[in-house]
């Protein structure tokens, strides 16, 4: 009997449990799921034979330990830092190891051990890092095997609302973490263009954008993600003229997060402190100059001249015109805006999340150029089974059901762009609705810009 | 016998250096001169008596303190964060510390240490910090001292170019580190105009700027530099309604300099690798977005739009639209254009360092509204002798003559803001030619906005 060991069970693990906990009987298998709140981890596993719910402090070693020596494979949905530990874990007690992050330098040092030791390491097998891979590799082995030459990929990617759900100015709520979206793009993103290097600073970021179309959707605003260059090695595309990774948001979104950059205060790199029961005014004062007679409201006019109107009722649907009390006075600029934005984005019961994902492929082949349009659109089905959960949980669920049927055979340390773990993935996928679109454009007599 | 010892002989230890020395024979008094480089440190005492040059690497504990047990008061001349660990032998040694760097906690946390010991360890006496603090003092106690209230204290100040040697667009060339020059401003800007905090983010700051005019020279552009917030309570100004601090530039070359800011080609937090043999223009490029058909220039006057063109001008004099090579090609943006400033910004013999002070006061007395414009022009004599060199070290060591002819008697941890201190180390700088101008204007008809 194979024994899977889930570390975590919180919301982005809720299909991950269902899809491996739901067969634990007909494939004679043991599913324990470890949390620091056990009563929570059992109500998910809902008494399905062949399943158990443990309390697990992850920084109580032995107890870790103990758990994992049990296990045959470790699904560790935890936060990102802890992986290489329980990794390390896994690697000493010969445990093969799943996970939906980024594959970290930690990771890669261990490499040679795991497979020397004949085990299964797989990352970055979720959403954004996984079905982006696995989709856009799918393509890039399809073209190559044909000869053709890709010339162009960019990939946008976005947890947003669904449109049902899209009910403020912003269209926008946060869908998971807050501080990362308070934070999204800080550093220097990268990209090539053209075979131009392009380096775009955070002040720049939310200006730099792309408009995305999804059919029966509308548009998005696509903007520049972190390292793009780094990709090309990871999908054999060393010599790719460009190459694009991005982020998406509702159109209009940028331009008006933008003016919050501008000012300053997204900065997560100092305290400031206001005045007892300072207003949203004020705060938004502080990050104006000072003038004898304007109004906060012309200063910020005069300080961003792309100031449109859509941009202006955002800012003001937040109440930033507004002597609305400040939640908080003393934190970096970017904690009191999260603390602000959490009132006003807080997701309610009856909303549904949205992944979006397209990838846009221009390429050369025997017979001429064509464009590829590869689109995802996942909708959630209510405030626990999100679509954000689907998307994360499903791949990694389904490699480790493959791996335990024996269906992928691979050792060592991977990520999912090698066809034998990604095409089964992908046709699993598509038969629970995550399916991508593809819309294929011979000689487009317009290439994109 | 009286025994000094200096530790760091480079270029802004000279006017220190010599007037400590010239009297050291009549004060019956002994100097050491510790550097890296003896030879060097032995030419600049010139054989005059009582002086000594040797050897020593700063980083070899029993050397150093060998050294430092035969002083009676030490000088550091050092790098910053070498201060603290010489700071801390003194103390254990039991000797008397001077130095024109800024208090650092570590220095802060030897306070009680200092007091109990009987030792005076005097920090910021150079320039900035140094001459700005003792003669803003001088006004604010006058004022205090007639009653007057201090509504508005702003404070420039700027090593420049004296204005012979202003022969290139931007007016500008290394008359100090060129690192910190590059980096000036990074970081979020702190002050407070008429009651209200003001926070600026560095791609703000730059845009930011007050015109400050020099009779006889000209305009300057000044910008808010860091964290003025914290000089209310130094200057026991905690109430003041409006201080701020700022740094001098000739005017014009904020808006151009603003143009790297804007592009993120002073971003020192990642490496870039630009290929073999590129040019400028291409560097610039790889901060602009692509575009089919605009030219470099053209990108760039539609991204700034503020583009005029003595702005122009300074960007295509250092070679930005030209086929120049870059002279290093990977490196930290801020790092490959640094190293493109150093060969165009570099100062030829023959050229003159100018240091500008000005302090603007607002003062509500019995009579009335009054202002007080303070203003400093300290010129460089040459190369060697700049005026750099003249305002950080002369401070210094007239504040070390003084404290041995027994004319400063505090004890423990100070920065120049005391009467004791700023009023003779001012009236000897007059007498060398350092010199506050002060014009005061009565009911001034339009009090700066």
């Amino acid at each position: 009997m194979n024994h899977i060991l889930i570390l975590g069970g919180g919301k982005s693990s809720t299909f991950l449990i269902d899809y491996l906990a739901d067969t634990c009987e007909s494939k004679n298998r043991f599913l324990t799921l470890a949390d620091l709140d056990a009563k929570a981890a059992a109500a998910k596993l809902q008494n399905r034979s062949n399943t158990a719910a443990v309390s697990l402090d992850i920084q109580d070693e032995p107890s870790r330990k103990k758990l994992i020596s049990e296990a045959d494979v470790v699904i560790s949905m935890l936060p990102a830092f802890m992986h290489p530990i329980v990794a390390r874990d896994c690697l000493e007690l010969g445990k093969h190891f799943f996970s939906a992050s980024y594959e970290s330098d930690e990771m890669k040092s261990m490499k040679e051990n795991i497979e020397q030791k004949g085990l299964f390491f797989l990352n970055e097998c979720g959403l954004d890092p996984g079905i982006d891979h696995m989709s856009a590799m799918k393509v890039i082995h399809e073209a190559h095997d044909k000869g053709e030459k890709i010339t162009s990929f960019k990939s946008f990617c976005g947890g947003l609302l669904s449109p049902q759900s899209e009910s403020n100015p912003w269209k926008y709520k946060f869908t998971w973490n807050p501080r990362n979206v308070v934070l999204a793009g800080q550093g220097t993103s990268r990209y090539i263009e053209k075979g131009d290097l392009k380096f775009v600073p955070y002040h720049q970021l939310f200006k730099r954008l792309e408009t995305v179309n999804f059919p029966g959707l509308g548009d998005f605003d696509g903007y520049p993600n972190r390292d793009s260059l780094s990709y090309r090695k990871v999908y054999g595309l060393q010599e790719i003229p460009t190459m694009l990774r991005g982020t998406l948001r509702r159109a209009g979104y940028c331009k008006a997060w933008n003016v919050f950059i501008q000012l300053g205060m997204t900065d997560d790199s100092f305290v400031m402190e206001m005045p007892e029961n300072s207003t949203l005014r004020q705060l938004m004062n502080a990050f104006l100059p000072y003038h004898k007679t304007l109004s906060v409201e012309e200063k910020l006019a005069e300080l961003i001249p792309e100031l449109d109107f859509p941009t202006f009722e955002k800012i003001q649907w937040l109440g930033f015109f507004s002597d609305r009390k400040l939640p908080k006075t003393k934190g970096s600029p970017a904690q009191i805006l999260q603390a602000i934005l959490e009132t006003d984005w807080a997701l309610e019961p009856e909303d549904r999340d949205m992944i979006v994902m397209q990838h846009q492929f221009e390429i050369e082949g025997v017979s001429g150029k064509k464009q590829i349009l590869s689109s995802l659109v996942c909708l959630g089905k209510d405030a626990t089974h999100t679509a954000m959960a689907q998307t994360v949980g499903l791949p990694l669920a389904i490699a480790v059901d493959l791996f335990l049927d024996g269906k992928i055979k691979l050792t060592g340390l991977h990520v999912p762009v090698v066809r034998e773990i990604y095409l089964p993935i992908l046709s699993h996928l598509e038969t629970l609705g995550i399916k991508f679109v593809e819309k294929e454009i011979i000689n487009p007599a317009r290439p994109s810009q």
